[in-house]
């Protein structure tokens, strides 16, 4: 098949609006109960998944599936539900478990729709708050009970002026990204940490001008990139190739500023 | 004159959750505005005040002069108007700055009511949100438009099971503090950064185990006080004195935890 027109992919965004409303449901009355936490089994170190992760991915499979039965599916809980489409939901309920555990209200939904190797729109639901953060890669915009506002990236050029965040600088295990992350976090303005998915958001709202990350997965990111392209802004990974698929993530505000934190980030060798 | 007796501490409370919309009021319009920022003189480092600040104390401080002329007020932006009472407001109207400037929502008003040496009354607004925390040492509760809840530590007495929370590692200076949180975090179940005073309310609702600062001045903290306390939870500074003047706090949610980590932070020559 080939991709689809923007009608179609509209109709796409309102249906993951949908899903993240359900995802939300599902997931809000268990927020700020601490008994349901428990540790996800074989990953070392502490790394909660919640009774709500799973309740807000199901609801949101059974959705996809009703609807769009010939679509993939591939979630964080569930694993990948191959139908052979070029069309892949990519989903993951709570991105922030640990914000969720804490009971802030920094974690989110992220739902992504790929067509082959292309994130064409992608959702981050907040429901405690009410906020959801949609995007098609050419718009964005913030849709909460008082309505819609358009999102789009601040024009900040100058790694001094720009503002820096990161989920947590203990992620970066490997000696040449911690250097890499150090060099880079003396030359801005001012930097940040524990904010997942919700500093994506705010970089296309124009409040952060970079999100430098290690780690992720597929699921942790698809869903962002058409929110923060869609707001003007760039993702890939460190080398500049796709985000698509996870990994060592830059996304930034500016041309120049993901150019000069790429030359950082990659290190004198590169 | 005496301490003031539970109904009039009720007043007061109350009339903090006038003050606490009103400065929410002020602040919003310039919250996810980042073209209101700026920084603020005489200081070393990046420390930025936004007119939403100076708006939202401004607000405070007309209620406060009109409903009680009589008491003194302290806030962070117009320094100590000191009437002689026995009685001060201590007003910090945005908490987290750089959240705010970040746009991220876990920035608060937090607001204070001192008799003599004791924080008796105190709120934290998270007006984006839409939530006050309110408490006066002996009950605590969040507002919002769904509703009260009652507000009640987690019992948890062993630093294994703790969560720890403080807003950036990096504001740990001295080497003796590096090096006593440097002992306590690694012994805990997960630590978290990026919170201020949200941390303090989650703490409060049950969520947080541990919160450890340093650097923090009165109206950082005052408003805290009675919120914490009020939901059964301890706060002091690292030796176990009162934490009303700011300085290294030790926020926990049962005394078993609050002495496991004031006796770590101590460190072995105390």
């Amino acid at each position: 098949m080939t991709m689809p027109y923007r009608a179609e992919r509209a109709a796409f965004l309102e249906f993951s609006h949908e899903l993240a409303r359900a995802a939300g449901a599902a997931a809000l009355p268990l927020f700020r109960n601490c008994s349901q936490v428990e540790d996800k089994p074989g990953k070392t170190g502490y790394d909660p998944v919640t009774q709500a992760d799973r309740a807000a991915e199901q609801a949101m499979r059974e959705m996809i599936r009703a609807r769009y039965p010939s679509h993939n599916i591939k979630g964080e809980e569930f694993g990948f539900e191959d139908n052979g489409s070029d069309l892949t939901w990519v989903l993951d309920p709570i991105d922030g478990t640990r914000s969720f555990i804490l009971g802030m209200p920094v974690w989110g939904t992220i739902i992504g729709l790929m067509w082959r190797g292309h994130a064409i729109a992608g959702v981050m639901s907040q429901p405690y708050i009410g906020e959801i953060f949609s995007g098609d890669g050419v718009e964005a915009r913030l849709l909460t009970a008082q309505g819609e506002t358009a999102l789009k990236v601040r024009a900040c050029e100058a790694l001094e002026d720009a503002v820096l965040a990161t989920t947590d600088p203990r992620l970066f295990e490997q000696a040449d990204e911690r250097a890499a992350f150090a060099a880079l976090e003396p030359l801005v303005r001012m930097s940040r940490y524990g904010g997942d998915c919700y500093f994506y958001a705010m970089l296309a709202a124009g409040q952060i001008d970079l999100v430098v990350e290690t780690g992720l997965a597929d699921y942790d990111i698809a869903g962002l990139i058409p929110i923060v392209e869609g707001a003007g802004g760039i993702v890939t990974d460190w080398e500049g190739a796709s985000a698509v698929g996870g990994g060592r993530i830059i996304a930034a505000g500016s041309e120049a500023l993901h150019q000069q934190a790429m030359e950082l980030l990659r290190g004198p060798g590169a």
